[in-house]
């Protein structure tokens, strides 16, 4: 027979103790809170209805994104260097939807780099996998509110790549810094991916390259020919990350750009569509999975067997399949 | 005051009298029901409700597509030719959703072609528009329906282009025919437009141009490449279907397919098929209609009111609003 769970190992468990412990400065429950809403299910229900709340203390949430090797995350780490300047805390996020690891691939190469992981004002994570509804994109959110509940009041939100759901996560942030490096057609790339239409900010990262001049051209270029632009036109800002040259005036814009948002009304706007798009992918999920779960079942193949038999039209049985009449026939 | 509706031309409204009338031989009955059917709402799933069973009649479809200027209209007319030369009735879908016009645009052209329009064994009909739920893709096979249920039992889709629609709607026929021309790129262009992948049979239109050969050898090199393909390996054939050359080998090879499908039992199953995504297509476009009606409505408001203000968690908001708890909190 098995022993009982001793209490100490169950409390850590419980999600109300880990946010506590949290919220207290425990990193490693922290830690704890993302595992918990990377693996779903009931456990990241209870973790997202506590962290709700008190994540509304995030001052703000800069993503991060552009093709692998262009520099994004010893401009990270430059970032957090900034952040920790200015006496807060901040926390991390390193999206790589390709990698099948989790919670500490990245940690690795950041310990190579910075001294960070020996701050405690520096909370760094990796989130790689979601085998369950909503994947990645809706995970993303919900652990930054789990970093914002537990008292980083910065999230960088940084992606591996420019895949689509890269793009999409690092696009619901605040402020999103989208990197290129000089060379012809990083500029061209960065249109194709969607990156033009999430920037509030272009940095050419590794600017002491050649062709740093023609990348700023292409993507002045762009954004001309850019006619959903705002008030904000998004400017384009020379670095070498590896130096930290041009790092401040990065984070002095990203400061801009909040006080630009709050003074427009935007902000609170921009986070309040944030959260409407997140309300509205979790209704589709949910609805999808109502589909999958019919296509599998018994009424699904009865179904079919009568539409195959010429007993019912297909429109006749998807409507007796969802159970969407209500006394008159829907219009469509 | 109006005077009131004299009863014959409300029965030529009566999707039931339609029916009736379009099975003695009235064309312009059918045509009527077509519009219908295009029109959407109550009395488009009436004719829908109505043509379903008697649809079953329906011996082949056959589709037709191809690059715009590809010569399908002409190799369509010429089809035509050969099922009237059987002795059987022929109805004509002519799909081309790039048009603001349904109904008789294309009819003008095959006028001029050939002498089908005198024919009473020959039913033409354009598609092009359907502003409701589902658009042409789920109107399509409502169509063809209805062409088989007044009692044309062999049914061709021709599509004016290669758009999305224009391909999924080809693609759901027993034999799909896609034609190309001889030249450089126009095999590869139709790769990319994933008419590969729907192909039964292959046609080199105006294969007296030079060529032909070149484009034969680009679409073996890629039938070869191809690793889904089941024991049908789809033949290329050659015609001009200006002078009509190749195209009584064509039909032939539609016949051989019809009969290959009939004897490993893929004619049922590629039907079977067929409805079950259609049924899905339907459950999907309601749910989706669903979703689209909740967005516009109060509780979408009030719920994100509340998850705005901190009070509940975009997630619950989302099972709120669809009604999806029962109980249990759902897996994710």
């Amino acid at each position: 027979m098995a022993e009982p769970t001793p209490p100490s190992r169950r409390s850590r468990r419980d999600p109300e103790e880990l946010l506590r412990a949290a919220q207290a400065g425990d990193r490693a429950a922290t830690g704890r809170l993302l595992s918990l809403v990377e693996r779903g299910g009931a456990p990241a229900r209870a973790v997202g209805r506590l962290t709700f709340a008190p994540s509304a203390a995030i001052e703000r949430v800069v993503g991060v994104t552009g093709a692998p090797g262009a520099g994004k995350s010893t401009l990270t780490d430059r970032l957090i260097a900034e952040v920790r300047a200015t006496g807060r805390q901040v926390g991390v996020l390193a999206i790589d939807p390709s990698s099948p690891f989790s919670g500490g691939a990245i940690l690795g190469d950041r310990v190579r780099m910075q001294g960070h992981a020996t701050d405690d004002g520096v909370f760094i994570r990796s989130m790689a996998t979601r085998g369950h509804l909503g994947g990645l994109a809706l995970a993303a959110p919900e652990a930054v509110r789990v970093l914002g509940a537990v008292g980083l009041p910065v999230v960088l939100i940084e992606t591996v790549g420019v895949g689509q759901v890269e793009v999409e996560i690092a696009g619901k942030a605040d402020t999103t810094i989208v990197v290129v490096n000089p060379g012809w057609g990083d500029s061209v790339q960065a249109n194709k991916a969607g990156l033009l239409e999430i920037a509030d900010i272009f940095v050419i990262n590794k600017a002491d390259r050649p062709g740093a001049a023609e990348t700023r051209r292409d993507l002045d270029n762009m954004l001309d020919l850019d006619t959903h632009m705002g008030a904000w036109r998004p400017p384009i800002l020379s670095t070498v990350a590896h130096t930290g040259e041009g790092v401040d005036e990065l984070w002095a814009t990203v400061d801009a750009h909040v006080a630009h948002l709050e003074a427009t009304g935007e902000l609170a706007a921009r986070r309040r569509r944030r959260l409407e798009d997140e309300m509205g992918a979790v209704v589709l999920r949910l609805l999808e999975r109502d589909v999958r779960e019919l296509e599998g079942g018994a009424r699904w193949a009865g179904a079919l067997d009568d539409v195959v038999g010429r007993r019912v039209d297909p429109y006749q049985a998807a409507i007796n399949l969802i159970g969407s009449v209500e006394g008159t026939p829907p219009a469509r």
